[in-house]
């Protein structure tokens, strides 16, 4: 087994050592990660300066690891085209620090390492704790195993990924494993607008969460409940239902463009 | 009429000019956009250093405009939060150079813009040309007023904003608007390595698309058969169709955590 670890805390972040640990027995383990800490990068790629690599060195023979001076994406795409000989069996993002739920997911550089991960066909898997403090990754790095062993015995259809959030509550009072969609969340009073030393305007964004949908099903009722929520995620942002609507509120009379065509 | 306008090519891109004179009779524009590109921050957002904001002056009374040292997505944040007293009707985001089609859109600062317009339940829009150079906008940016009438007559469901996609063509030559779902592409030989004078490696990031699904009915299609492309994308990634299978194989049985829910 060789598994690519990436995250988007940076290298140094303990969520990722703890992943390290779980799968020391089990797989080659390839971190390939950011130097530094990226979250909120989104699905960002690195196109307008050049990325660099530092190979890091480890007494285990198993483990290989790499320091990138770029966002998550970049990371897995690095691994897969130039650091690793071989893909991997599956990649994994986090453990993060800090929830991924709703619609965070669009923001979060650890969903986008793994989704990063199943446009290159590799199943993937992106895992957080729901805690910023003191935070056990103990829990969450065993589901994540467990996870990984089902979805390599298993397997999913290859657009799709898992989104894993942990609740940060003592092992006893984690309330199962529910298989959720994303709930719908936003940010409130997002800007802390401030003066600097001379006199002119900053703004810090932060905000405090708004949850719009937390019903049941969704992933941030599972975790305010206690359990750990499993989301499958696809990368296919196509809104279906609404195709033939457009086309009839375009309709070909309403088009500059429609009749136009030369053969 | 209050239209939002913004961009990841920078507020000094042609194409937001070409939003901008095309609107200039209907509506009070605010621009508000990167000081500079900021193509494939995907859904970024900039949360560890703090956002300036700097207003632009106008002849024309009905245009206010600011650079903002962020995101897309951040500039979309600040209109919405600190900078426009009232929402806008419409957020218009382009007219950016060179495609955004099919897996692209996971990338591309342009689309998650129009995304977090409809996060804040604003009717939105995401429009390319698919040319790189030398190009002219006016095609696309009648098509985005087009788009626009439609979509304030007539609404969509608050999820979902429109991904238009402009052929690269002289007017006579393009081919009508279809109504398309994502394609998938990928990227091959995406790095190039180079050596710096020091003796040390870089790796710049770029690649030759490879379509892998750009069969009927897809973006990718519609645009290289010379029409333009609009496609409906809404911010819910759920895989709804894997959840119970998940369920399946994840099971009461085999979750560590499944029982151990103290009442």
């Amino acid at each position: 087994m060789r598994i690519l670890l990436t995250n988007d805390d940076g290298i140094h972040a303990p969520g990722i050592h703890a992943l390290w640990r779980i799968f020391d027995d089990w797989a080659d383990i390839f971190v390939v990660a950011p130097d530094t800490e990226r979250s909120a990068t989104g699905h960002g790629i690195t196109v307008h300066q050049p990325l660099r690599v530092e190979k890091l060195s480890f007494a285990n023979p198993h483990c290989h690891g790499w320091a990138v001076n770029g966002t998550p994406a970049d990371c897995v795409k690095l691994a897969m085209e130039e650091l690793l000989k071989e893909p991997p069996h599956i990649v994994i993002s986090g453990i993060n620090r800090g929830p991924n739920l709703g619609t965070d997911v669009l923001y979060s550089g650890t969903v986008s390492a793994a989704m990063e991960g199943v446009i290159y066909g590799v199943p993937s898997i992106a895992v957080s704790v729901t805690g910023w403090h003191t935070v056990d990754y103990t829990v969450a790095a065993e589901t994540t195993r467990l996870l990984c062993e089902k979805l390599v015995a298993r397997g999913l259809t290859p657009d799709t990924f898992l989104n894993v959030n942990v609740p940060d509550l003592p092992r006893e009072r984690i309330g199962g494993i529910q298989v959720t969609k994303l709930g719908s969340r936003r940010y409130q009073n997002i800007f802390d607008k401030r003066t600097d030393p001379r006199g002119r305007t900053y703004y810090w964004m932060a905000g405090e969460v708004h949850d719009v949908d937390a019903g049941e099903g969704t992933d941030i009722q599972a975790v305010n409940a206690g359990a750990i929520s499993v989301t499958p995620i696809h990368f296919d942002l196509t809104n279906y239902s609404l195709i033939q609507e457009v086309s009839d509120w375009l309709g070909r009379e309403s088009s500059p463009f429609a009749t136009k065509r030369k053969a």
